[in-house]
């Protein structure tokens, strides 16, 4: 029977719809590790009453999902330059009352970009406009990436995205020869597209590395090829591990190992 | 491993220093009936932050203590006549964002004065002047009670409780001769004055019921003198265990037996 005491930190997640993915990661290791924390998903047709209750009940963590990634940041204290460079919350840390607000999605990029070894001299093509789009652009930024081009079918978003950071736009498919590939669409996600190769074999061809933020599966068909033609991959598996360590670490103040992650992960999926 | 999931209902308790009793209780009861549930005790700075947050993300239930039962009336939406009776709450049933607030102790005691049969027309003699002193005399003048006596060292509590409801008070032990005897102050209590029989062995003679509502021990020195002379007795315990299974039945719509709330009591003390 799981004791349940007074002293436990609550840890909770605020989105439109939520799943029971985090509820089931966080909890998984608090009990691991032997933690005195509790986590659990909410929704909430009052964001800003929500975020009153976090401080005023010490919730100490509180992850941010759709819709409400972005109305967020005029409820907290501080935001750290991973939310502000991309307009976008996902990580809320409550200590004694001041929120501190953070991308965590954005900081799992800008780690991957680094741990990979991707060439900042490279060119980079990156498929999408979204939110995770954002986040993606914004950290190749940073990381002194100066050629870059945003392709998406959304012209209005993906020019605008392009436009924030510097970059060009495309519409559509340029000729094969970006160095770097990033998918950040759901092409290839479980779902109605999942056979969809979001690049073609000739871009692979002409690529030195090709990164896929779709996370389910991790090994899309645009891994696969990838995989096939012998390039060098980063997974959408390796973004979402990184960012739900980050969290965790961020929440409680215990760092995760690669193989804590993966176990909580593959339990959170069942 | 617990299995907490996001769908689990929260039922929280807010107070200026929480004990770990409700935690227990409630999530033993949850447990043993396989709701799915969660309870977890709460202090905060910000009562009207907390209330928004029970609102903003669907908090079930908020059991309320000291100091807040009285400031939290004008946050809730609806007032029942147990709170009402006695201007104090300690119990929030959220319906869909509509907040219910009730005084299961005042419910406790009326039901006990009921199940228990006392009189209605003898004269009754409570000591105490406090909060729950409060819940007493109002549930004995809801019952039909006119000849009351409030018995009270703090003069200006006792006068201004027995004046609202219209009863004598005295400020030193009155002549033998009450025929119900009702303990509401700390008097056989843990601690201090554990040793003390808050009413003489005369009063206890010339009464015909006695009604202690120290809970920690319920055997009290009141209580195990008034048994030793042959008198029906209730006790403290019963008011706990009565005012907890009507939370529970609250916010869960789950009744619970006697037997059941006996041991989830037992298992909140350990």
């Amino acid at each position: 029977m799981p004791i349940l005491n007074k002293d436990m930190s609550l840890c909770i997640s605020l989105s439109g719809r939520p799943s029971n993915i985090g509820t089931r990661f966080h909890n998984y290791l608090y009990e691991e590790l032997g933690l005195n924390f509790i986590y659990k998903a909410f929704s909430t047709e009052d964001l800003a009453g929500a975020i009153a209750g976090v401080r005023a009940l010490g919730i100490r963590g509180c992850s941010v999902s759709m819709p409400f990634k972005e109305d967020v940041m005029k409820l907290v204290d501080e935001i750290e330059p991973s939310a502000a460079a991309i307009d976008s919350v996902n990580t809320i840390v409550n200590t004694d009352g001041h929120l501190v607000a953070s991308n965590t999605d954005f900081e799992a990029i800008a780690t991957l970009i680094k741990r990979h070894e991707l060439n900042v001299e490279h060119s980079v093509l990156v498929r999408g406009s979204g939110g995770m789009a954002k986040a993606v652009v914004a950290a190749f930024r940073d990381a002194g990436f100066e050629n870059l081009t945003v392709l998406a079918r959304n012209e209005k978003a993906g020019k605008e995205l392009a436009q924030k950071y510097g970059y060009e736009f495309v519409v559509s498919d340029p000729a094969p020869g970006h160095q770097i590939l990033v998918n950040v669409t759901p092409l290839g996600m479980d779902g109605a597209q999942a056979e969809v190769q979001s690049f073609s074999d000739a871009h692979i061809a002409a690529a030195e590395a090709v990164f896929d933020v779709v996370a389910f599966p991790s090994q899309t068909p645009l891994v696969i090829a990838a995989q096939k033609a012998g390039k060098p991959v980063i997974t959408g598996a390796e973004v979402i591990a990184l960012q739900a360590a980050a969290q965790f670490e961020k929440y409680t103040g215990h760092s995760l190992s690669d193989e804590q992650v993966a176990r909580a992960s593959e339990f959170s999926r069942q």
